[in-house]
C-alpha cells in the first residue's frame, strides 16, 4: 500500500498578527511546520499551535527560519555554515520546549524559506542542518526538497529523512522546481496538482516541462495554508489521495 | 559541612558585541546562568558559552529575560502570567537545544533582570515561571531571590530551589534587598561582602540596615561578572569560603 | 461653525502581515497616524501609507510607540523620560522623510498604545515627549487625550496642541476615560458614539458614566481602523457630523 | 592646495553594549557616519553621538545599513532595490531628526558594511539609495566607493558625491578592493599606509598589487575607529597630511 505524509507551515502568526488559517488546515495534513520566532512566530503562538496540532492528531515539527521577521525569512542571506547550525539548534529548542511542555513528541524539522532553498543547493549548509538536527535529537526526520542536498546531507548523518514533493509546482527535467520567475512554475488547476502528485507517491515519476518523466521520492508533500484556495485545495488532495488508496498519514508513522 | 554555590551571569555578548569576561569568570564559579537571546546572547554566544562552561566544569542554567534587548531586560514591562509562561518555556528550551547539542545536561533557570524581580514579589508571575520550567523539565532547579514569591512558587509546583543571597547587597529587615536608588545599597568594601556571604552561609542570618539579625537561606551567592573589579571579588569570595571551610560546589551536587 | 479632525491609525501592516483596512478607512478621516516601525510598520509600509493619505487629502502624522512589537506598543515599559525623548525624536524623523521624499508636510504627532496612556498620566513622559517634538519641528501639531499631562505639556513648551475625545468610550466625572477594564467603557450603539460626539464637539460637554456633565475640549475624534463594523462608524460618524453641520477637516487647516 | 576629508564610522553602541571609541576619534576626523538603528546605533546612542561630533565640529552623517543587528549589517542579503530605497529613507530620517533637534545640520550619507559593498557594483541599487538620499534631501553628500556604481548613480541623480578611499586597503588593478579573503589585502604597515593616502590625494593614483599606477579619485579617507590602533593611526594620518601640506577638512567646507 501507498504512503504519504501531508504537511503544512503554520504558527505564522505574530503577535497581534494574524496568518493562515490553521485551525482548518489541521483538519487535512498529517504534519506541522510550526514557526519559530525567526521569520514568523512567537513565543504565544508556538505555545498555541502546538497546543492545537496535538489535539487535532496532527504530528508536530520544527521549521526554523532566518533572522528576517520583516522578509519572513524569504530573502536571501549569506550566513555561514556554523550561522546556520546556531540558528536551527537554537530554534528546534525553542519550539520543542513547547511540545514537552504539552506532553508530546516532536517529529521533525523543515527549515523554512530561504534557509530551505540555499540548503537545498548547498552541501555545506546542509551538513551544518543536519548535524544541528542529529545533535539535539538523532531521533528527529529531517524534510528537504526530493533530490537535494539537504536530503543527502541528514542521510549522511545519520537521521531518518522524509523528501519532500509539491503538488503546485512544476519539475525541471533535472528533478529541480520551475523557478517561480517561470511563466509555467505553478499548476494552477487542483485537478493536475492532484494527478501530479498521485503520480510521484505511486509511481515515483513527474513529468517534466520538457516533457520527460523523471524520477522522484514523495514521502511528504507540501500544503500551502495561506491563500483563499488553501482549504479547499488541502481538503481535495487529501480526499483524492484516500480515494486512490493511499494512507495518508504521518511520516513518523510510515 | 556547610556548602553554597556561586552563580555568574554569562553569554551576555551579542553579534560583534562583547560583554562580560566569561573565561576568566569561569574559574571562579559553580553555576553559570546563561542569556538566551531576548535581553542579551544569540544563537552563536549561547553555543559557546555553553562549551565553555562544560569545558571547565560548571553547572549550566538558563537565564531567561525581558524581550528588550536595547534595554538588557532591566526595565519593567508589564507582561501577563501567559506571557512570562511562554517567554520562559521558549528561552529554557532554546539554550537546553545547546547543551544537548554539546552532550551536556541543564542544572538551573534563572530569571534575569525585571523578569528576576517582578517575580519576586509576584506570586502570579512566580506561579507561571514555576509552572514553564516544571513542564518543560521537572528536574531543573529553579533559582530565585532567598525569602521570593518565585522560591516559594518553585516549591509549591515540586521543583527543587534555590535561595539566591548577594554578597554585594545590602539587606532590609523584611529580608528584602535594600533598593539600589537608596544609598547604602551596595557594600563596597570586598572584606564586608564576603563576611556577610560567610554568616548568611554558616549562621543562616544577615544583619540589615536597621542593625538587626535577619534569618536568610543561602543556596546560591550571585557573583557580578562584568566591572573591573569582578573578576578580583570572585576569586576572593571563592578563596575565602574554601578558607573557612565552606565547600563551593554547584547546587545539582549538593 | 463648529469644525472637528477625524483621525486614524494606519500602517499598521509589517512585512508580510496585514492590519487594517486603510485605504478604505482614508476616504473617511482628515488626519492619518502612521506607525513608525517600533509597535508596528516597516519601511515599505511607511512608504505606501504616506503616499495613500497624500494621494487621498488626508493630513499625515507620526503615531510613534513603545519598541514591542510582538506586544503591539500595547504593554506599559517603565521607561525613562529620556527614553521617551529618544524613541519620539527616532520615529518622527523617520516617518517625516517619507514625507518629505513624496513632497509633503508632516501635520502631527500622536503616541501609540501604552506610551500614549502612560504620558496621558505622567508631566514627566510628556515634557520629554512635547519636547521632541518641538525641536525636530515647532510647527507640528501633538495630539493627545483631551485634558491630559501631554496636551498641557505640549503648550506649555509651545506647540499646537489637539485634544483628543473617543467616540465610543465612555467618560467619567473628572474627565478621564473609563477604564476598559469595567464593563460599561464601550460605546456599542452606533448612535449614542454619535451622539456624545456632536455633544462634545458642538456644546463642549460629555455625560459622565455618574450622570454628570463633564466640560471637554474636541479638536479631533479617534476613530478605529480595524474591526468589521470600523468602516461602517467611519462613514456614519463622518456623515452625521456633516448632516449637523460640523465641518471635518485635518486639525492644520482649522 | 590639496583637501581632503577623513570620515569614520560611529555610533555603533548599542544599549549597553560599548562598541568604538568615538570621542577620542572624533579629535581626528572631519566627518562622522552615524548609525541608525538598524545594523547599529539605538535612538540613544544616535543622539549622544550626533551631540558628541557637533560639539567637536564633526560634520555629521547619516550611515544606514541593512536590518541585521546580530551579523553587524555585515552579511550580504538580497533584497530590492525598493527595498533598499525604503531602508535608506527611514534610517537617514531618524538620524537626521536628532541632527535638527541638537541645531545642525546633517552633512552626508554613507551605506554601511554589507549595503555599501553591494550598491557599489550593483547599478539598480544605487540607483535606488541616490534616489532615497535625494528625494530625502538633495543637498546631501553621498559617499561612495571611489569608482563605484554609487558614486555614478549619485551624480546621476543630481547629489555632491564624495569618493572614498581606504588607507589600510590594497587596490586591484581595476580600482577595486582587493578582497580580504585574500593575502594581501591589508596594508599593516601605518607608513605605508600614509603614503598611499598622500598618493590618492596628491597625484590621483595608487599602486596596485598588480604594481600598475591605477587612476583614482580620493575625496574622503575612510578610518577604521574599532581596534587597538585606530587612534593612533587616525592622528598619524591626520598629521601627515598636515605636515604634506593637504588641508583636512568636511566635504560640505571643500
Amino acid at each position: 500500500m501507498y504512503r504519504v505524509d501531508l504537511n503544512c507551515d503554520m504558527g505564522e502568526s505574530f503577535g497581534s498578527y494574524r496568518m493562515g488559517n490553521d485551525e482548518a488546515i489541521l483538519d487535512h495534513v498529517t504534519s506541522a511546520n510550526i514557526a519559530c520566532g525567526f521569520h514568523a512566530g512567537d513565543p504565544g503562538t508556538m505555545r498555541k499551535t502546538v497546543k492545537l496540532a496535538m489535539d487535532k492528531g496532527v504530528a508536530v515539527g520544527a521549521h526554523p527560519g532566518l533572522p528576517d521577521l520583516v522578509g519572513f525569512g524569504r530573502r536571501n542571506m549569506e550566513i555561514s555554515a556554523q550561522e546556520a547550525y546556531e540558528l536551527v539548534v537554537y530554534q528546534i529548542g525553542a519550539l520543542s520546549a513547547f511540545v514537552k511542555a504539552e506532553g508530546g513528541t516532536m517529529q521533525h524539522v523543515k527549515p523554512h524559506g530561504a534557509l530551505y532553498n540555499l540548503a537545498a543547493k548547498s552541501a555545506e549548509l546542509s551538513k551544518a542542518i543536519a548535524e544541528a538536527v542529529y545533535k539535539v535529537d538523532p531521533e528527529l526526520v529531517l524534510f528537504g526538497l526530493a533530490g537535494s542536498e539537504l536530503v543527502k546531507a541528514g542521510e549522511s548523518v545519520g537521521l531518518r529523512t522524509a523528501s519532500e514533493v509539491f503538488a503546485d509546482r512544476s519539475y525541471q527535467q533535472d528533478g529541480s522546481l520551475t523557478p517561480r520567475s517561470q511563466q509555467d512554475a505553478l499548476l494552477t488547476d487542483h485537478d493536475d496538482a492532484v494527478q501530479q502528485v498521485l503520480r510521484m507517491v505511486q509511481e515515483g515519476k513527474v513529468l517534466s516541462r520538457q516533457g520527460v518523466d523523471v524520477a522522484i521520492k514523495a514521502d511528504t508533500v507540501c500544503i500551502h495554508g495561506d491563500g483563499s484556495h488553501a482549504l479547499v485545495f488541502a481538503r481535495k488532495i487529501r480526499e483524492s489521495l484516500s480515494h486512490a488508496g493511499v494512507a495518508v498519514q504521518a511520516v513518523s508513522s510510515i
